[in-house]
């Protein structure tokens, strides 16, 4: 059965903007390691970065239809995610629906497939993030369905939920756990900031995190190297 | 046999000019979606965007000799297109070949293989898709064969057909149809720009297309989505 | 056996310092093309060239304790050098590693796995070659070992051994042999500066390098292409 | 958090036996084309096949530390699928932990993952499907989870699913969705022995499946060939 | 344009049949070393060998429609040669078409794709050369070509060429040239089974190819191993 | 300088042979988990094991030249072992170099590259480990060296190592390590015979290896699954 699901519940908007001031990295640890899409997905262009709800669409090998049945789902501040039902490198997605995208206020696209136009995105600034950059062009033929849960670079994106994007790639926050998740984001940072402070001052990790004694436990050897003088 | 074909008939010049002015996408959709090299190749610097005539180059596995006896037959404007008879990803090509192609105003390289001085190549404004970056050297040791047609990233390529290429990878549009390829893409050039406009202003792809009958005639459902309030 | 050799040997810091002049390629060619690590390696960011002694690391899968113990055994101008002992491609190495070595003076890092915070890393100007962009963490649990011998992207490096890295990839030079390839990289260089003046002149490859003789008597034949008018 | 959940309800069993007589490919049509896991599994011998609720099992790349808490919960009759957070080809399982499976009735292992002993596993007559063969072993150090959904070669297993497996692959039927799967697959197979009859008397699928108007409709041209006589 | 080629003309049959006993890589050789399709193409089960001309198939992705429309051009001796216009590892083709094809007296299949039911075609006898092993459906909405000239793993396969394949893959035999490629591979191996034999009596390959003085003549060195005793 | 090293010394012979009687996992576990090539070395038909001292040739990409010279090195029980110094999957060895190395005695081939004929080998049992069966030729142009030490498929390997091989892959054994590395494969063998035999009888690897505790210090809950009845 191929279906649109309407009115889907986003996390809340302002847990949204404050996450996006946490790289995918910083949230992927503070939510236990857990919700991160797979290394495949690449941004087109350096540098981009950003937190929203995701719209999610699945869809056949090499058939965009369903993309543009889900433009019509998504509001201002959404991010799009799309995963074929098999592999697919084919160029779903161009500056057309970007165009149309961004007229809505989406803020970028993930997909497990391919994009072109890529010049033209990089221009207007549509981040992207995308396994493949490729030309080849799809059929609109055959349905899929929109806003129900997707495999997406072997990791598993529901309608709502909060995606993270950055140049380190895609992380996804479960809708009711985004606010917990900012919290625990917000936890780290501040202490990553003091340990940054006290490496900077040349201090080593191996005291400032108190390894030596769980090394030497373990049986780790400090031995001078055979070839020095 | 190994030959050398010289004296080839390239593509007209002004058509290969004005096909200048079309992306990747455009001139692969406006040949009926044919010619498209794998996205396997890569530019190795962002923003390059060419077209030329094609001279041809088969040659072994990782011995480079005859890109050597190739660059004799470019004329300005060309492009040089490389593709091994096994799977290699050496590092056919580098800045002093580059400097010579450059010499002769070769516009550019495409390489079913490696390259290598990219650093050097970016500098110079010299543009390449390849598959890989390698700086592992090859072998002049050899015969191949120039301007016989060639499986490039699993296209064919022949001697005088036109290469498109920008970031969406690399377009092969055959020497006899470059006249009618270009008239389609500017057709379809002209007919996406009304497109464009009303995707801007906010209209749906799914009116514009007229596909909502066409969706509710193969089964599509919309329905509210269980966890909507 | 797991064991952190100190008191390495570097190979000379001046002779280090030349080899920076020159790029992979050259360097690679010069030393007879050995060296090379693998084309899985690539920059994070474009542009990033070093030389430098390896300190070396040879740790588990997906844990990253040994980088923390590494990084004591680091002094100003060296590279490390690292290696899982099973492929991996987790995120072994961000902002904060980065920042640690920094204020050691450490020249940059080559990986054969992930990384992460790759946006924080390129502001830093901390360059990094590569297998993969991952955010996936790792976890602090495994010994391995510090100044061995790895195999690193299918090449050998060594502790003390100069890594010299740019936009092609990475190259090792072991350290007894830094001052002959140092020699064997200026000859190649000076010898390439005069054929690159003749090739930006318009001569031929083929008569610079006199290969035509060669060529006609492996029987390469040249003929007018069919289609020539 | 690391929990390992106990007392899993597991699909009927009389209905998981009886699925056991349709292959992958005919239970993946019967449910809609759902559930199939990634071609990157291959079995390690040729002609096993199986069906039996899944314990499933995620655990951190290279540490197999949780299947032998798994085995635990494991009963006769079950499959046990193993999925890492990261990329791993690490072999995390041999002869051992099988004669332990088997030893509890165990019908066989689905990994995302290597695993090593083949030679005797297939001796033992005990099915694997895996990502890759490899001697690499894995350390026991960090905690993962049991009876979790996992996502597996890119399809989301959860515990107590029925588990699909031939020389196709593998296939997840949701536990509450094992029936009417169960009666679909009888249905498809009914239709097609029809069909095959008709298959094996030479007519052709163009007739039986109605198909000549359709293509006519859609602009199909038969043409006789340039190069017929 | 979509179309149909009828009345294809087909490599002489007793030239064929005399081709099958000569394995791929010595008609590859035989040919000048062209022709041969890339190794990912794998037999589903090992032992099998065939030579026929080719009935070839372009199609799009994941849409087996158009194998449908070929089953009808084949006949009795021919194999089918399927390739998507776009990278696909869908599962095309399965016991029902193998049924129909055999009904045919059809020899075997060559697809750059996946098939399924790998245990029921290994059953029938029904040899496969393919890509991918993915139970993963098609659908049957979009029109592609047949008899057209494709490029298949890399390699150029025109209707009614001769498709040779083994153990070691597929080889393509040019119509036209299917008579001289049969004498030269009868020369190859009336030449090769005498080597065979002086080699089995223990006579070394640098002795009967003459090898001693090039080697010498290029600089190789013997040297007794310093470890030597 | 391209040298072919003499008269090397090789593991002793009595303990090759008992190492033969242990798998590859066992002995690369026996090891301390070193000495094992990567998982992309596949044997070309199921079932063969060997064990072997080493010659190894390094050769240039598509070129096996040096496989010839390397033949007259081989003495009766010895395993050649091929890397190239660039990737290549060419196919650098057939029917007629195994006949040559067969009449010597010599056990099998391990190869990071291509071979081909292997309908044949398999035919002769001559077993081979290898990266890809590909037909495509090699060339006779350039030198390598014998018996140097080569990076094959991520592993060091030396003349006259131990090359233990089967179903799991390839390993290698130090020459100079042989003798321990036999007695701790020995000692690991009895170990896990009477590991295996309490397995049988149904007994846990969570109270043989004595784990409960441990994972109830790191956290591990157990707790009922929130769908059991």
């Amino acid at each position: 059965m191929n279906v649109v699901y309407t009115h889907i519940r986003r996390a809340d908007a302002a847990v949204v903007n404050a996450l996006a001031h946490y790289g995918v990295a910083t949230v992927h640890e503070a939510q236990g390691r857990r919700g991160l899409l797979g290394p495949t997905l690449r941004p087109i262009f350096p540098g981009a970065r950003l937190a929203g709800p995701a719209v999610t669409v699945s869809l056949p090998p090499a058939d965009n239809w369903m993309i543009h049945v889900a433009v019509e789902q998504c509001q201002a501040g959404d991010v799009l995610v799309v995963a074929p039902t098999s592999y697919s490198d084919a160029g779903y997605f161009g500056e057309l629906l970007a165009t149309s995208l961004a007229a809505r206020g989406v803020r970028g696209l993930v997909i497990d497939a391919g994009v072109r136009d890529v010049g033209d995105l990089t221009r207007m600034g549509f981040p992207v993030w995308s396994k493949a950059v490729h030309a080849q062009g799809t059929v609109k033929e055959t349905l899929g369905s929109v806003n129900v849960p997707v495999v997406c670079a072997g990791g598993l994106v529901d309608a709502g939920d909060v995606v993270i994007a950055d140049d380190d790639g895609v992380c996804i926050v479960p809708r009711l756990q985004a606010a917990a998740v900012l919290q625990a984001s917000e936890a780290r940072e501040l202490k990553e900031a003091g340990t940054r402070e006290r490496l900077q001052q040349g201090e080593l990790g191996l005291d400032i995190y108190d390894m030596r004694e769980k090394l030497a436990r373990r049986g780790l050897i400090f031995r001078r190297h055979p070839a020095a003088e």
